[in-house]
This record gives structure tokens, C-alpha cells and sequence, in this order.
């Protein structure tokens, strides 16, 4: 440090490891007797879930203590917590109670199957292992498979959280097996345990699993600091102020709900679990609990839009938030959103970034635009998040920033404070992914002349054709505005005349008649060539569900396989 | 550090310095045309704002390499620079660009004496003096002091900043005494200079002297870390949000605003300058220039509620939201705010807290509440602000929390990363406030049964009357409930019976008859009698103005010295 103004060091009055866990105890202070969680028929108040967390922290600690005198862990700091659980009380709490106990929450997504989960379990090496009692035989599977492994690995404490709102079966069965009540355990711990703080903020607080749209998920640590600064920015850049009513339809276990988890204590707000996400249960949510704001992917948005009447409870009683990210929204579906009286910020960013990194911030000279002219300038990624202090759209390789034209592409990074420590054990991946003081995200991006970052793709979905990039989410945005299409993905196919071309696979809405595909199929691509340039019309569309990650998004990488499959388009064709 | 999961260092993508510079880059790309700063016919925008501030920064860069190389500096960090200035885009401006030259901002109150402004300039060893052209001569004035002292210091550069609302003639005065147009170094300044953050998130931003009203002002210094952290709190505890229209009734040179300054770039906000705060002007800049937030000191709310019905522009044209700090607010004054249209938010704290330490969150259940009750609840100080880790009220010896019983009082103490890195050469001081682990406030409060504290007094201003303590504030809090009284303030008068008793001095409302002093007096003193402890009532009641510090704070310690010189209360008085 270069020569301040005075000595004036550290102390223990003046500087403390930063750290979303003051939130909690903060929030309980505050608001002891406000409703922190609402799931189904369980309330809890801010001071009990304080409690709850402190008696789980202590059990944690009381389990880990018994673990070092065996030489199973070195240190509090290495025992990490799997959690397999959507989103229920239990997932919140874990939020907290983990780290608290010093320990690392490891939150697993609860729609891979046993086979991942147990290649998760195993490199993670996590010690102890919560389960939602419907995910018990999911566990219990992985943990099969694991203990047959060639590098076995064995959690030490298997806990299973019983939900009233379930068949008790599936909690009998898991206890029956041997696994420990959640709520055993919880009594087994102090409500009044005095947990610390980190010693160091940049001590590990959630270790997440990319989501596998690639073969082998990477573990992304994030830090104390990190998740502070992150559950920190979340508000001043979304306006979600104190008190507000938070609906979890994003899953927790998919990065820390952006670290929502956190924000929410921050804001001593209400969260509204949601076991099973469907736009039903949204609206529902909506009208009856107070829902104020929710994030939730694209893809959920896009159920929202397309619900049965009977299932839209519409007008909507209030002005709903929503956060979408995750993948790029088509502009249609962002235009159908403002049209039923939701305001929806779009925001960007990886379970490497903490949540989003950028956020589309609206213009009030966007105001007097027409609709559909706003939504294509809100279905850009934006500008940058504010607690991110870099993020660039550069040349890969001479990492020169692209000019600002809205057509050069470049690759999203970012650096700053809410960039992740790195991928757990595996320097080959860090080393790349830190390439030259950046985080590199993989997305290709153009950059407007006001400054807003558009992605185009990701750098593997990008279309190569006739030497000329395509953008598969633009060719996907401009089928979204034709009329029977609910969900499209375009993925490249092998092509003998230009190497690549699009090749499109469709979801129809519920009212089409899709007797004739073929016809349908026609229909598709004649406006595909009134609404593109040719070169990125399909060459082929296909009907059918499309194959997706437990967090709504379109896995491109099955359809791609499914692509090779069908061998490439015939230079004849054309 | 405890072992971690994973050795994942720092590096160059995942960690910064906190600071909150990169707000200003940041609101110049997002929002790169929205008003920055608007000040009577000046108006910048944010782009703007960001180039003026890289050329000072640039400007002070190039003067302050001169510097190095005479020896005069060991570093840019060891540049301070000193703002006399009111709340003028200039302030606003050095907020940035000293800190993106490495400099730290020594922000000096405009209503100091020439003397006091002589000791904090040679204690601060302010090496450049940005004056405004108002206070040129008072500047001026203190150097001279300055020089002819025992330990003289002489700035290397003095600026004068030209305000063209101002009468041309002091700004021509300044000139011809060699003071350089800040406007001319602005030119000499790049605007595109690289600045960067610190290298150590603990490097000093801010020296700001304690306003005095104790007798020799102390110097706080504040860290870029803290700063960040408490521009973040701010929003989240407030609720101000993106594109909030400020006014700044609140000096910058308080405590840099209460960080608001840097708050604002956070929240691409619009800043209106007010050079000088009257209820008239707060009127009006909320009727003409959209105003939705200021912060002000309970003394400007009162001048807002007794506004002469010509100046006060009402109904308001939308709600106002106003943070009050800086003394007790009476719970009269804020049912009037209340009754006006404005909401008040109750945050209390010192320089030494980079502003607000506790806010008084308030609670949905007040909503039903009768509003003189409400205006009692909301005149406690309340709970902790989010980003502040520790808070409690103590038993300064034992250091134990006194019981939340609303009666036990203690001394309020704070840690966390918001408490000051110390007192400028001040080691003597740096240990008594920071003993024990914890920042001594030397305010005296108790804790209520809801966690909320309140104020009792300053430690000093506390009356000890017949061995019982008597808190000025609440005998104040109660006078000012009485029609005629537009402020009071009571201090303790030497008492030969009861060692001290309360002494009020009062200023009488404008349209209140003020011929018979002794009869208002015997009234005031009955109206007290009816309404408090009679050991409470003031013995004497004394009229005329009450002498403030520039931030509006009443100087109890001028009123204490008139009343040693009106010597004891006669035992045979009673």
C-alpha cells in the first residue's frame, strides 16, 4: 500500500470480514415478528428463521466437531453442506446456517439425475447431505452410485427435510433408511449459538455447480465478500426496496437465486417458497400472498404469457417486479409481459458472476416509444451491474474492445468484486478462464452505440454459414413473433454446401393444429424468408417438447446430437 | 486465514478495490445525457460530469508530480486537498476527482471562523485550497493566520471556483490576488486521464473535521471501502432509487453529505445544488425541479414547518421523501413534516460513522397509530443501518448491554466497516474512542422493548440535577410542544441546592407578541410543570437566537459558558 495519510490501522471497531450473514441477525432485530418465510401452511417470523438458522449452525458445528476428532476435516471451513431441495424453507435457511457453522453450502440442483449428482457429491465431497424428502430416492440413488465408484466418497450425516405440503410416505421411507430429521437436528442445536463471522471475507461461502449445459459441470466457488457485495447491488439496481414481497420462482440452488437469498435479508422482506414452478401457481401467488417481485428465466415468462385463461388471474392486483435472466427473452415475449401489467427488468450474468452482471436499465426516453420498439431496446443485456467494475465486449484475442456500432462481435468480460474465487479444483479451466485479468463468459455480444451490450450467442450456439456468422437467438427472436409458435430453439446442422446451417426445433402452442407439420413446417419458413435475410432461414424445422436443464434452460448441446443423428443437409436440397 | 475449500487466490479478474469511483464511470455510460448536477442556470450531465471530474483529477495529478519532485509529497496519497465551498457543483466534482488523483478531500465547513479554518489547514497539511469565490476572503484571512502562526504551512496551489450566480466582483478579487480559476485548471486537465482506483481498499478518501462543537476539531478520516459501503447502504435503508432527484439541503462538506454524494453517482441520480438553505428555496426547488429526496438536519425541518405561508408551496406536488439527522428531531416537528406531505425518515449518526448509524425502520403496525403517536415512535433513533455490523448501547465501564427496558441508559457504541479509520494525528484520542473493540459515540441512550434506541443526550449535555439525570432532549422534546416556541435548547445552570438544573433558551415563533418577556416565561415554565417531572422544569427561561455551527447544530457549549456567566441558581430562589 502506497504511503497514506496517517498510520490509522485496521481494528476491531472499524473493519470486519464482509459478509451477508449480518443480514440475518440485522433482520431479526429489526423486524422480529415480520413474516420472513410463507410456504404453503408454514409462516415462520424473522425471528424464528434467525433461530432456526443459529440451532442448525450449531448442530452443524457439532457434527463437524465430532468429524475433525476423526481427521475427516481440518477445519470447519472445509466441510461442505450438499443441499438438494427446490424451493422451501429449509433451502433458505441453509443460506444462512451453513455458513454460519463456517461451513460451505454446496446447493444442488434437484433435476439432474443420479449420475451427476453423484459425480457432484464426489468432487465436492461434501460431509453432509440435506435432502428434500421427494428428492430422497434421487439421493439415495446418486449415493449408490457414488460408494461403487472408483474414488468413493462417503457423506458423513445424510439429513432429510420432511414438508407437510407432501405425502408423508416419502419422509417415513427417508427415515426408515437411516437419514437424520431436519427438524431432529434443528432441536439438536442452541437457537442462541454465537456464530462468527468469517475470519477473512474472501473465505469460501457457496460452492455451484455449473449447470451442465456442457459434459462436465465445473464447481464455482464464491466468496463472503462476493455474496455481500452482489446481495448488495441487487436492489439499487432493480429498485426491490424494504419489505418487499418476494416470490421464489427462481430455484435457490441455481446461484444462490442470484443471491436473492441474501438481498432478502438485507431488505427484511417476505419470501414466498414455491415448490413447482407453473404459471398457475404465480398468478395465484400474486393475488393471495402480496407478491411484489420474482425472477424467474425466460422460459417461465413465457409460460406466464401463454397461460390458459383460467389459470391468469388478470388484472393484476398490483405492479409485479419481475427479474428475468438466464437466457436471452425474446422481444415478443418481454412485449406480451408489459402488456398484462408486469414491469420486467432484463438483467444477464453466469453462476460465475454471483447472478447478473448486467442489467438493461430503462430510459424514461423509452417511454414514449411504441411497444414493440421498447421491448426489442429491453430484450438487450444492458450495461453494467453496479457492483461489477468491469465488463467489456473485447476481441478474444487482442482483448481490444469492439467498437460501439451494434454489429462487431466480441466476447463478454467482466472483472470487479463480483467475478468468482474460481473453479474448484481444476487450475486448467482457471487458468483459461482468467486469461489475461479478465472473466471470460463465453458470450458473444455486440455493443449499441449508446452503450447497451446485445448478446448474440454463445461462442459454441453461433451458426457458421458460408464463412458468415449467424446468431442463432436473433433468428429464435424473430420466430417467436410468429403466431403458433410457443418455443423455438436453432441450433447449427452440419451442412454439405455451407458448412453449417440453422436448423429449427419447434414447440407449438396448445391451440394450434399440428396435424400437418409439414404444412406448419412451410408456413414457418415462408416467414422465416419475409422476416430475414435468407442465409438464416432453416433449412429444417422439427415439432416437439424441447429437451431442458432443471433451470428452464433449452439444452442445445441434446439437440445438436440429435442434429448429428440426421446427418447433414444435402448440397442436393438446395 | 483458516483453511479454505480450495486454494483460489485473488486475481486480477475476480477482486478490486472497493471504491466508490467507479460509480461516476458507470453513471456516465449508462446514463451519459441524464442531468448530473443542476445548479441554478448550470447544468451538467453525467457524461459531463465524468470528463470535468478526469480533468481535475489530472490537473491535481500534474500539479502534484511537481510536487513529488520538490520533495514536498512522498506520494500522491499523502495529497490532501481542501473544498471551502458551499453545496456548488465544484463540491460535487471533488468528491470524485481528488480521490481519482490519489488525493484525499478535506471538505471544510464555510461557517468556521478564519482561525478555526487556519488550525484545520495546517493540521491537515492541505497542500491545494479550492475556495469558492464567496469565501475567498475568509480563506484568505486564514492563511494569513496560517502563516504567521508558530508551525506556519503554506498550500502550494489555492483555486478559486467562479459561481456565475454570484456577483462577479469577488471572483475578479480572488484573481488579482493570484488565486487560479478553477474553471482554467479544469482546461489544463485531460479528460480522458486514466485515472485508477486505490490499490488498498483501506486508503484514506476523506478528512473531515468534526464540526466543533467541542472546543479543537478532530479530524476523521474515512477509507475508499467504507465510503463504497456506505454510498450502498444508503439506497437499501432509504429506499431511494435509480434516477432519484436530490436537492442538497445537506452541506457536502458534512461529512461529505453522509455519503450521499457518492450515492447519487451509485444511483445515476440528478443532483440540485443549493449554495444557500431556506424553506423557501426547498419549496420552490421541489415545486420547479422534480424534487423526490433531500436530507436535512431537524433544524431545516423546522424552518419547513413554520415556512411564512408566501414561501411554502403546498400541497406538495408528490410525496417528498426526507433523511433528518444531525440532532433529535422533535417529535412535534416531524408531525408537522407528516402533516405537510413529507415522509420522514429518522437515521442518526456521526462523522465518525460516515454518516447514519441507526435509521428509525418504520414498522407497518405505526400505520394505524394516532400521528402524534407515530411522531413519538419515529423521533427514536432506531436500528442498526444495514451496513454497519455491530451496534449496541452499553455501560461504558463494563461494556454489558443495558436491558431493553426504554428506562437503563448507556453510551451508544459501533463497529463495523463503517466507523472512521481514526482521528488525523490524534493518537491520545484514537485509543479512548476506539477502547474495548468497539467506537465510543459519547451519546447517551436507552433501548426500547422493540430494539429501538433512543437518544437521551450527549454524554456532556446530560443535566445532573439532586443526583438524578435529566435529558435535555426530552425536556426540549416536550417545550417543543408549546405554541409560542419555534426552538429551544436546555443546558444545565449550576445549581447551589441541586448542584445543576435545566436553563432553556428560546426562540419565540415570528408572530408571537414578545413584549413581556417575564410573563411568556412564567407561562412557558407552567406549561412545563403540567407536562413534565417538576425536577425537569427549567429554572430560568431565556430568550433570542440560539448560536449554531454551520451544519445547523445548536452550540450547547456557548450556551453553558453564558450560563456559568450568569453564575448559579440561589438556593434561596427556591
Amino acid at each position: 500500500m502506497a504511503k497514506d495519510i496517517d498510520d490509522l490501522p485496521k481494528n476491531a471497531a472499524n473493519y470486519t470480514a464482509l459478509t451477508p450473514l449480518w443480514f440475518l441477525e440485522r433482520a431479526a432485530t429489526v423486524h422480529p415478528t415480520r413474516v420472513s418465510l410463507l410456504h404453503g401452511s408454514v409462516k415462520y417470523s424473522w425471528r424464528e428463521t434467525y433461530q432456526r438458522c443459529r440451532r442448525l449452525a450449531s448442530a452443524l458445528n457439532n457434527h463437524s466437531v465430532g468429524l475433525g476428532s476423526t481427521g475427516d476435516l481440518s477445519s470447519m471451513t472445509n466441510l461442505k453442506v450438499a443441499v438438494i431441495a427446490p424451493n422451501i424453507p429449509a433451502s433458505y435457511e441453509a443460506h444462512f446456517a451453513i455458513p454460519m457453522a463456517g461451513a460451505v453450502i454446496n446447493p444442488v440442483n434437484i433435476r439432474l439425475n443420479a449420475q451427476t449428482i453423484a459425480f457432484l457429491l464426489g468432487h465436492s465431497k461434501s460431509s453432509v447431505v440435506m435432502v428434500d424428502q421427494e428428492s430422497f430416492t434421487l439421493a439415495e440413488e446418486a449415493l449408490k452410485i457414488l460408494a461403487e465408484s472408483q474414488n468413493p466418497f462417503k457423506p458423513s450425516l445424510l439429513v432429510v427435510i420432511g414438508d407437510r405440503n407432501c405425502d408423508p410416505k416419502t419422509l417415513n421411507y427417508a427415515l426408515n433408511r437411516g437419514a437424520i430429521d431436519y427438524e431432529k437436528l434443528l432441536e439438536s442445536g442452541d437457537p442462541e449459538f454465537a456464530w462468527k463471522p468469517p475470519e477473512d471475507e474472501w473465505q469460501s461461502i457457496a460452492l455451484n455447480y455449473t449447470s451442465g449445459t456442457t459434459s462436465s459441470p465445473k464447481g464455482v466457488v464464491l466468496s463472503h465478500r462476493g455474496a455481500y457485495l452482489m446481495s448488495m447491488s441487487n436492489p439499487i439496481v432493480w429498485g426491490i426496496s424494504e419489505g418487499a414481497i418476494y416470490l421464489w420462482t427462481l430455484p435457490m440452488f441455481h446461484c444462490n437465486g442470484w443471491c436473492f437469498t441474501w438481498t432478502l435479508a438485507a431488505l427484511c422482506g417476505t419470501n414466498i417458497c414455491l415448490r413447482q414452478v407453473t404459471a398457475k401457481a404465480v398468478y395465484s401467488a400474486i393475488a393471495k400472498d402480496g407478491v411484489t417481485h420474482f425472477c424467474a428465466a425466460p422460459v417461465v415468462l413465457n409460460a406466464i404469457v401463454n397461460a390458459p385463461k383460467k389459470d391468469a388471474i388478470l388484472p393484476l392486483p398490483r405492479l409485479v417486479h419481475v427479474m428475468t435472466a438466464g437466457a436471452a427473452p425474446p422481444p415478443s415475449v418481454l412485449f406480451s409481459m408489459s402488456e398484462k401489467g408486469f414491469r420486467v427488468t432484463h438483467t444477464y450474468g453466469l453462476s460465475e458472476t454471483y447472478g447478473p452482471s448486467t442489467v438493461c436499465a430503462w430510459k424514461p426516453e423509452w417511454d414514449s416509444e411504441p411497444p414493440i420498439k421498447q421491448a426489442r431496446l429491453n430484450a438487450r443485456q444492458g450495461v453494467r451491474y453496479v457492483g461489477l467494475e468491469g465488463l467489456d465486449v473485447v476481441d478474444p484475442k487482442s482483448m481490444k474492445p469492439v467498437p460501439a456500432d451494434g454489429t462487431t462481435m466480441g466476447e463478454i468480460v467482466m472483472r470487479g468484486n463480483v467475478v468468482m474465487k474460481g473453479y474448484l479444483k481444476n487450475p486448467k479451466a482457471n487458468e483459461e478462464t482468467f486469461a489475461n485479468g479478465w472473466f471470460h463468459s463465453g458470450d458473444l455480444a455486440v455493443k449499441h452505440p449508446d452503450g447497451y451490450i446485445e448478446i448474440k450467442d454463445r461462442s459454441k450456439d453461433i451458426i457458421i454459414s458460408g464463412g458468415e456468422n449467424i446468431s442463432s437467438v436473433e433468428v429464435e427472436n424473430v420466430m417467436y413473433t410468429h403466431p403458433a409458435i410457443l418455443e423455438v430453439s436453432v441450433v447449427a446442422r452440419p451442412d454439405e454446401r455451407w458448412g453449417e446451417s440453422p436448423c429449427a426445433f419447434v414447440t407449438l402452442k396448445p391451440e394450434v393444429d399440428a396435424s400437418n407439420e409439414q404444412q406448419l413446417a412451410q408456413d414457418i419458413m415462408k416467414f422465416c424468408k419475409e422476416n430475414m435475410p435468407s442465409y438464416w432461414v432453416p433449412k429444417s424445422v422439427l415439432f416437439g417438447p424441447l429437451p431442458k436443464t432443471a433451470t428452464g434452460k433449452i439444452q442445445k448441446h441434446l439437440l445438436r446430437s440429435k442434429v448429428k443423428e440426421m446427418g447433414p443437409v444435402k448440397a442436393s436440397k438446395l
